[in-house]
């Protein structure tokens, strides 16, 4: 553990634009991942992950339904390791993602998927991990190692690497992501004084939501996570559709906010999610490259990218946000009470 | 509106056992339906819903990757109405799930679906609603007209019903079923002073979360946006798994657990969930037929049953919380601020 509280969580959020790079530059792995893919033809794809990884395969659902137009589901481990299902799973394109590459159940979801029919892809941020050698194909997300217990790092090059995979599975190169390490850069430079006045802001709150549509729900569910994990704010996360449908009754002049308003279809809908919660009273910090237009008490502005790649970015400022509200409250985020690093569900 | 607060949904959670009763004496309904999906073979399975029928939906994706060995996904509908995916679904069995079957989002997602080859079945509450008619195949809750605007009969007999769809298409008669009614009518008799006990603990709550795992993990699910909709407590929930993996770090003395502990492999697995947040000072209420083996501060006991229908007994008390939360409050759960029945978003 690091001395000063937050160092590490600190350092692993500023790493994020070289390790975009780094990824970016190791771009051949996909192209030779995405070709066996793109030949075997998968009908229908699974994700499987925990966490933090969840929410980049919920952001991979997206990508490939929209952007390769096939079926997809996220599948839920315990099927598999409590219950025993067998699925044939010809034509099914399998993903597992892990950081750690070590979670059991995980290894189990690839193992068992294999063995029935499924082309098994595992995404980790380690080469010769348990799961990535049960796996057919494996790509690594080359983050370095993370000693934060609290993903940032490992987060948002997941994303990356996912988006990479789907965008060479459907013949990209990638295009839409190349500029994403400059913009990180200008991001997290760019942010940093609103989101100070963010955690002065948010330092009381007792009651957070966070909420985003399209492929910046992955964004909102991250950044509650975040929060809850390492400055213990009580956060909860909605797509924007579902808040409206429920749990809007519970939103009030006492709720913050946290909305992911980038530029596109996704953040254009929320607009709408926020002007009801705004008009309920709730204090909207909108996220954003379209946070400008969002009607919002406080909004953290980022650089405008393709909609698609948007939540690579928007998760930054929520890090800082985590980290400067951890602090705030007297929390050391490298130093989580109860939380391990690798989590060995079965 | 009711003059009384609370009426209807005093009412509506107390007609259950009837409604069950009446879905399980029209199980016609689901041979038919279940005779032309196992004609059709489908080889994967997506289901789109709203609020709480995503949470019974959840609950079918379990069942379905479990009894019919289905590889099987919750889709979202925005991927159909924001970004106009168009995958191919030949062999995909697509079920909606809408009590008003009104939603425009899950009636474009059906209609689309169904064009691009997909196996269209619609589960509502009405017989002629525009989802059911843009199906190609549909079921009918037979819940009766819901007046509250918290879905609670609506709610199980969606779960009942998908459950007997389920079981019909593997060739079963719905016998684990058939003791529900009577079982529901003894949960809710014999609950009753053990919630009156939960509502007077937990009025002050400030921090309360729900875990379950597999089957009933729909039930945490469920139970937190009941919580948040009619007493507006800051509930959150989290898959046991999940839980673990980072939210448990925010769990300390101040939070309530509600955990789904029915016997059977899920209930088994959520007890070492349990067992984590009762370390760490967690104020445990433990709900369902294995409740009394969790270390938990408060115990709800229901009667047993077969583990894949015990989702159907789990939230009866959790709906009875939930009134008797709103009410204790001084909240009209009848009357939530900012919501309607029938949600429009697109």
């Amino acid at each position: 553990m690091s001395a000063t509280p937050g160092t590490h969580m600190k350092d692993e959020i500023e790493q994020q634009p070289a390790v975009f790079a780094d990824l970016l530059a190791a771009r051949e792995q996909f192209a030779e991942v995405a070709r066996i893919v793109a030949d075997r033809r998968p009908r229908f794809a699974l994700l499987a992950a925990r966490g933090s990884s969840d929410h980049a395969a919920l952001y991979a659902k997206y990508l490939i339904e929209v952007l390769l137009q096939l079926p997809v589901g996220l599948t839920s481990p315990s099927t598999t390791t409590l219950y025993g299902a067998q699925p044939d799973l010809t034509d099914v394109l399998l993903v597992t993602v892990s950081q750690s590459g070590g979670s059991p159940d995980l290894i189990a979801v690839t193992e068992s998927g294999r063995a029935r029919g499924a082309l098994t892809v595992a995404v980790t941020n380690t080469t010769d991990s348990p799961l990535a050698s049960v796996a057919e194909l494996s790509l690594n997300i080359r983050a370095g190692a993370e000693q934060a217990v609290a993903a940032t790092k490992t987060y948002s090059a997941t994303l990356l690497a996912l988006y990479l995979l789907v965008d060479a599975v459907r013949g990209g190169d990638g295009a839409q992501a190349r500029a994403l390490p400059d913009l990180a850069a200008s991001a997290l430079e760019g942010a940093r004084d609103s989101v100070e006045e963010a955690v002065q802001r948010y330092r009381f709150a007792g009651r957070l939501v966070t909420t985003g549509r399209g492929y910046s729900l992955a964004t909102a569910h991250e950044a509650a996570l975040k929060l809850a994990e390492t400055s213990y704010l009580s956060a909860r996360s909605y797509s924007g559709a579902d808040l409206l449908h429920g749990p809007v009754a519970a939103i009030d002049a006492e709720t913050a906010v946290l909305a992911a308003c980038s530029a596109g279809l996704g953040g254009e809908s929320t607009r709408e999610v926020v002007e009801a919660v705004h008009q309920r009273g709730a204090d909207v910090c909108a996220i954003g490259s379209a946070a400008a237009k969002a009607p919002a008490a406080h909004r953290i502005l980022l650089p405008e990218c393709a909609e698609e790649v948007a939540p690579v970015l928007e998760i930054l400022p929520a890090q800082q946000l985590a980290l400067g509200l951890a602090l705030a409250r007297g929390i050391d985020p490298d130093n989580p009470r109860g939380l391990q690093k690798v989590t060995k569900t079965t």
